[in-house]
Formats: C-alpha cells, structure tokens, sequence
C-alpha cells in the first residue's frame, strides 16, 4: 500500500486521555480512534493486526476440529431468565425493549444461545463431540471503560463451545482447547501464564486462565477456558439419547480469548521508546520502505521498483511515498513497528548496496539488489520463528 | 471437511414460518437458524457462503483503492443531533440509556461516524481524494421482520464512504464505486439491474439502486450508492483547506452493499426443486464425494483418498462419510447445492470409472482416477466463469 493514499493518522503527542502503554502507542500509531469512552473504531492499521489475529485463531481452532459460525449479538432476556443468569449477570448487561415489546438483550457472552441451538439440533451420542466457536462483538455497560480498547464497551472475542457425551469427552476437548490456545499467544509472539482459576459467575469446575504479564503491571487476561458441566444444559434442557437410549444432560466447555484485546497486550509486551515492535505474525505490514527524499526522482523510481517486486512475492509491504523529511519518516516507522524497513538513501546508489533495518533490535543489513528478495525471505524465516 | 462431524443440520420439511424460497432453503440447508423474529444465527455452512461474499466485496474494493476500518456499532445519539437525522430516523433506532447515564444508539447506518473521523483528521486538499470502508453487524428495530435474513433486525452491511475536494472528484469515486459494484455481483453469479433512485432519508443528489429480480416477485435491494455532496460535512463541521488556503466542505459519496441479504438473493436466483445451486465463487464447498455405501470398506477408502488428493490441491471439499442410506446423501446433496459432486458407487470399482455430477443442470461426467483432479480443475475453470 501507498501512505500517501492510506489513513494513517500517526500523532508527535502522548494523548492525555491514554492511561497505559498500549493505549498510549495504539492512538499514537493511528490503530484506533475513540468515538466516546470504550467506543473505538478501528482505523485500517489497526483493523490488519485484527485480522492477522483472528487468522491465528481460526487456524487453530479449525486444526483442533472446532467449526466456525456466527451467533447474533441480540438476544432475548427470556433465555437468561431460563439459564437463571438473568440477576447474576447484573447491569453490564444492555436491555432494552422493542418495538414489538420483546425484551431484548446485547449478549456480553453467548453460553445461552448455543445451548439452546444445542438443545434444538443434538439427539443422540452420535452426534457428539462437537466444538463449535465465533468471532464476534460483544457488548459491555462499562461504568468505568479504561486502557483503550483493553476495558471496552464493544469489543472483540472469539468463543468457542464444546459438547460431549461424558466426562472423559471433556476433558480431552478441554485439553485440546488447552493446546491450541497456547499455540495461538506463541504465534502471537506472546509471554505468558496458564493459571488455575476460580469459574465464577460461568460456573462449572475447572478452569484456567491465560495472563500477559505487561511491564506497566496491567497484566491486559487474554484468555479463559472452563468446564462447565451441565450448568447451562440443564438448566435449559439441552438432553442426548445416550448408547442405551436413556436421556442425559450434554456435557459443556467454553473457552474464550479476548481478540481486540490481544493487540493491547502484545504492545504491552513489544515496544521500546520510539514506538511498537510487531512480532513477525501480526504485524500490519512486514516491511516498510522508506525513500529518504521522493522528490529525488532516482530514489522514488527505485523505492517504486522495490515495492512492485515486493507485491509479486506477495510480501506485504507499505511504501512510504509521503513528500515528508527523513526525519519525520523515520520517527513514524519507529512508532508504527513494522518488522522490517527498507531504506532508500543516497548509498543505495553510491555503492550499489540497499539499507535493510529490523525494527526489533535496530539491527542493519546491507544487500545488492539482485538478491534483495532473498534477504527479506530469509529475514522473514528468522523473524516467523516464534 | 468431514460431514460426519460437521454441524450441518438439514430439514426435510419445509418450515411453516418460512414464507420465501429463500428463506426455506436457507433453514433447510443448514445456513442459518431463527433464535427469535429477525434474529439468525449462521451455522457453518451459511458463514461460508458469508465469508465468501466477504472475500469477493474486500478483493473489489480494495483494487478501487478503498482502505478498510471497523466503526463501532455503538454510537452517541448526540452526534445523530448534531446531523440533525435524531428525529428523521425514528423509531427503528435502537436507543438507551447507559449507567453513566449516557445516551447510546446502535447505528443502523454510520455517516455521522464516519463523517466525524474525517471532521478530526482532514485538515488539507492534499489527503483527498480518501474512500473508506467496513463490513460490519447494523441493527434496526424492524416491526415486521420478513423474508429471513432479508429484512432482520441483526445483518451484515458493507458501507464505504468517499471524500473529495470537489464534485469532479465525488463523480470519479462514484463511478469507480459503481463499476466495482457490477464486478461484485457478477462475480456472484447474480443478474442484477442498476437503477437511478430517489436518495430518500440519506440526502444528497443522485443515487443508484441494485435491483436482483426474484421470481418470487420480491425483488431482496442488494446495494445503493448515493452522492451525498456536503450533507453531513456541512451539519457536522468537517472542512478541509483547499489549494488556495480556504475552508471548505468536504464533498461525501456513500455506497451500502447488504452483505447478509446477498445470501438470499443469490439463492433466490439460483435454485430448483430440490435445492439450491450455488455459483462457484460462493459456494462454501467447491466439491462434495459422496461414497454411496460407507460400510463398505473400498468405498470409504476410495472416498478417503480423493478427499486427501483434493486437500493437498487446496480445492474445497466436503466428504460425505456420514453412514446414511444413498437415498438421504443424493437428497442433502441436492439441497445444500455444492456445484460438483463425485460419486462412489459400485461402478467405480467395476470399469475403474469416477462418476462426476454438476449440480447446476445434473449433467453426469467420466473419468478415470489417474485424471480425476485434472478433469475437476477443468469444470472449475468452466464454472468460476462468471
């Protein structure tokens, strides 16, 4: 992509709203933009990190034989009311009613809608194990919104479901879940702890919770799996025709991680003074590069040349083509942390060599031309290692 | 993907609350399931079909030069004040009060948002021309919800916006809009008409409408593209400096695709007696293998091993391993409508013949296995022919 056409609204200043690291660098970065407290929107940066996350997820998942569908943010309180969650999940939950005079709900969390798609679809053992997940936003009355998209009222979060005859099904889909989600935060380039904790208000016995220690101290909890049991499926009815035909209650686990809430704590984790470090995996691009002066003709010509042969490889790359000073360019390639940047000076055409920096450690690299792509691929392999 | 565990619930009847053909093959394909009046959940199979419709919509606006984002779908009523539309949208926007005591939307629509981004961030002639784009979950509070998903109170919109300094630019964007917008319908294998509308509560000037005729008389709107001039610019104080260093209103064009709703009017245009027939770059399996007897050890085997062949070519498939009569897996494949469906009978072992079936007119093709993946390759080509 061309910056000179992108919306990239990177900012010199610390925003005085932002309280924390992340928030502070996701504003500065131009990722998001608040519309009201914990209402963000998520600007074209910051929307291909989500993206790049959601992918990691649904390779995942999808590996770990999860399906994935699509659940409706609306629901009726009446489904609460049954799971008897309806006064334990309190005022963070957004009610209102409709034209129609449904009494209807935001869902916060969607454990009632899938049993009751559960309950309507599986009859027999045959039909299980099952996982099924989503990808969706979900909705929070937050008295106190903070650390930018962290403590939303929107935010993004996959959920996945599991349904099992017995007990020895769970605990292998739950070790499964378990697995895979410690694939995800390592793709993620994540440090973090799997902690046994109390399930709470979502019941059942077991559960763990997946933490990212943040330097700052606001360890940003990515993720939490429990096993339910058959809270939900009792209370709603959710029964299978076991192998000698009698009725039993389907045994449940759900497992979530808190998707727009992965890029704060991987900012939290990966930054230094001048700005992000993406790890290799989400980063928005994986290289930017920079002519110093685009109004010298050579440097814009070979900046251009680079970023077609780039876009052949099918190598992500931005192209920073802003008639800008080098410092100002510099400055914002620091702030918005793509892995690798490509720097077209004067001694590109002096001694024929191309810049090559890696934003991680700063480290620079000097290559022909001829064997320009081979570097980057080669810098890419060591940078995709997680 | 293996059917067996799969969660692809089919419906031998068709469902008293369905009143469009639609909307009953819809339900009884499996795509999505009713949680309450307007409300869907899309199982795996329909969020296929959706993420396919996606995939078209972002490839065609991203070679238009449009840039993705993702606004929030909460919104302040105060900005919808301020565009003085508070009162002209009415009722069917869902309101309420949040604990902070703010007053909050759900946004059926998102000038205002959008509008006020650029209010913040366009400050020169220089970052124009800009088209931005989401796709994103929109609510309405419908009174009669109708037709399934195509008149919901949840659906997915693909809205983008376009600013420029002048009307030559807006025409320019416009019609760019408006030639993407025929490539994304075509590639859907729709047949769609382009017409010039009144632009209604949205304002502005011109306006087009995509119209898909449905035999059913209920012809299911796909898409509206509009020159809204300086409406929401004007009302809401976005102004930019032009060359000569004067203030003035952006000039904003807005083009809506109704992302959910295309699902129903391909399947409107796209079906026969037994089931949909969906056209290549949508279906949400590209080849479905149905071994006709799985208690058959060659048979499965047979099955298995194209299913692997296909997976390694990176070509979509469904196996249908379920252990189901060959009269109920000949009739789920005709209602879920994959476009080429392989078939293993006894016949495959007699004469070393695969048996290749297009769903579109049921015609019957030969091969032997050593061509298999080389004959699917060329009905591919055949029917990704738009």
């Amino acid at each position: 992509m061309l910056w000179s056409n992108s919306f990239i609204p990177t900012l010199r200043e610390v925003p005085a709203e932002a309280e924390s690291v992340s928030h502070q660098l996701m504003l500065r970065a131009g990722l998001i933009r608040m519309l009201s407290a914990g209402i963000y929107s998520y600007l074209p940066l910051g929307l291909r990190v989500l993206d790049n996350i959601e992918n990691i997820i649904q390779q995942e998942m999808n590996s770990a034989g999860a399906q994935e569908l699509l659940l409706p943010a609306l629901q009726t309180q009446e489904l609460w009311q049954r799971s008897g969650r309806d006064k334990e999940i309190g005022e963070v939950m957004i009610r209102f009613t409709d034209r129609r005079g449904r009494k209807l709900c935001l869902g916060p969390t969607h454990e009632e809608v899938i049993t009751e798609l559960a309950r309507t679809h599986i009859r027999s053992y045959k039909q299980l194990p099952l996982i099924l997940y989503q990808i969706q936003t979900k909705f929070r009355d937050e008295i106190r919104p903070r650390f930018g998209v962290v403590r939303a009222c929107e935010f993004i979060m996959k959920d996945a479901y599991s349904f099992d005859k017995d007990d020895k099904g769970l605990d292998k889909n739950y070790n499964l879940m378990l697995g895979a989600y410690q694939r995800i935060f390592k793709r993620m380039g994540l440090k973090f702890l799997t902690i046994e904790a109390d399930p709470g208000v979502m019941g059942g016995k077991v559960s763990h919770e997946f933490m990212v220690p943040a330097k700052s101290g606001e360890d940003l909890e990515v993720g939490h799996i429990f096993k339910l049991g058959t809270k939900y499926t009792e209370a709603l009815g959710a029964r299978f025709l076991d192998d000698k035909g009698k009725l039993q209650p389907i045994i449940m686990g759900c497992y979530g991680i808190g998707v727009s809430r992965l890029i704060a704590a991987i900012i939290e984790q990966s930054h230094d003074e001048e700005g992000i470090i993406w790890p290799w995996e989400v980063a928005p691009f994986k290289v930017l590069i920079i002519p110093v002066d685009v109004t010298d003709k050579k440097m814009a010509n070979e900046a251009a040349k680079i970023y077609a042969r780039l876009s052949k490889e099918n190598i992500e790359s931005l192209l920073d083509d802003r008639d800008e000073r080098a410092g100002v360019k510099f400055k914002d390639a620091e702030l918005i942390g793509i892995p690798l940047e490509i720097i077209i000076g004067k001694e590109a055409f002096k001694n024929g060599k191309i810049e090559l920096k890696r934003r991680r450690d700063k480290k620079v690299f000097f290559t022909d031309r001829k064997n320009l792509v081979k570097k980057i691929k080669q810098v890419m392999k060591d940078e995709a290692k997680p």
